[in-house]
């Protein structure tokens, strides 16, 4: 680990534009960016292929505790693949964090570098109606659509976070800043987190 | 209402310093303050004498249900007193943001202003080794009991904000913006927060 690398993790909301100010935010401070980019390196590294680890991407899956039963509680090699996904990306985040300066969205990404005190944890939020309009338009899908779409992917979203960290997903508490992007736009919010990162590496 | 006038609220977890960064707010930006001070406000609009007032202040009452069945239901002049109390904080809260500009700590005021466009509305955290410090320090309590403080406070005030208001206290989705106080300092958090507060308003 090095306490020169810049590490921004964001978490956010569906619809709240979290991955094009991640986006910005890496091409402004001239940093790598992940968001899918990370199961390319954590099959890389873990052997599992991209296809598992995508179908198991931040989705908590229905079949925990089954998983659980069928592995007879011993948590070796045959650890239910939702864990081997969450540990495999757990790792790659660690990897690419050691490696240099980056943002990653999404994926636990603050709880697995829990201990990186070079780290600033973001998370975006949105309001409905701004989330909704961006959906909408990202998946041909009517408002309404959207809102629901939002709200479901939301909830997994949520569960997965919740299930995996023991933290609360989009509480203040969980974060060191979070931002309504609607209020602000996309690029005052990159400014605002610049600012916020910063502020904190100069004390 | 005044589009005109800068309208911050603060929410906070106890012992975050909230109070303190709305008071230099207030001070950096030359406008008024309202923390405890609403209470006079309040008092003076609505005939209910300061002490009932300061007994009530964002205090949930466990009483609550039989006020209720006391009043029998009517909502009238029996309404039961923390209601009262809420309602004359609620118009305090608007009659103060509708006169000019200020801070105002708690007490629902994001909540009160829900429609003012011109209000910013931040939340405060912190890390519960800074928090337990300074409410330590403030109290004159060992570490230990100021870490139950802080977390009975941070409830009593979570189920207050909830109850009255059907949001979620302490949510990032419930805020403009939220910062941990802990690992900016105070004097970076009031920065940040005006910064933002400037890119809202420009828009």
């Amino acid at each position: 680990m090095s306490d020169n690398n810049i590490i921004i993790t964001i978490g956010r909301e569906t619809g709240s534009g979290g991955r094009e100010i991640g986006r910005m935010l890496a091409s402004r401070l001239g940093i790598d960016y992940y968001d899918r980019e990370l199961i390319q390196v954590a099959a890389k590294n873990s052997g599992l292929c991209e296809e598992v680890l995508e179908s198991y991407d931040e989705r908590p899956t229905s079949s925990f505790l089954y998983s659980l039963v069928m592995d007879g509680g011993t948590f070796g090699s045959n650890l239910p693949i939702n864990h081997k996904v969450f540990l495999a990306q757990f790792d790659a985040i660690r990897h690419i964090a050691d490696k240099g300066s980056c943002v990653i969205v999404g994926r636990c990404a603050d709880y697995a570098l829990s201990e990186y005190t070079n780290k600033l944890s973001v998370f975006i939020t949105g309001t409905m109606e701004a989330k909704a309009l961006s959906i909408s338009k990202r998946n041909q899908l009517s408002i309404d659509k959207a809102k629901d779409f939002v709200m479901k992917s939301d909830k997994k979203r949520a569960n997965y976070y919740n299930f995996y960290t023991g933290r609360q997903w989009g509480h203040a508490k969980t974060y060191d800043l979070c931002v309504n992007s609607s209020n602000l736009g996309y690029e005052n919010t990159v400014d605002l987190i610049i600012s916020c990162l910063n502020m904190k590496n100069s004390r």
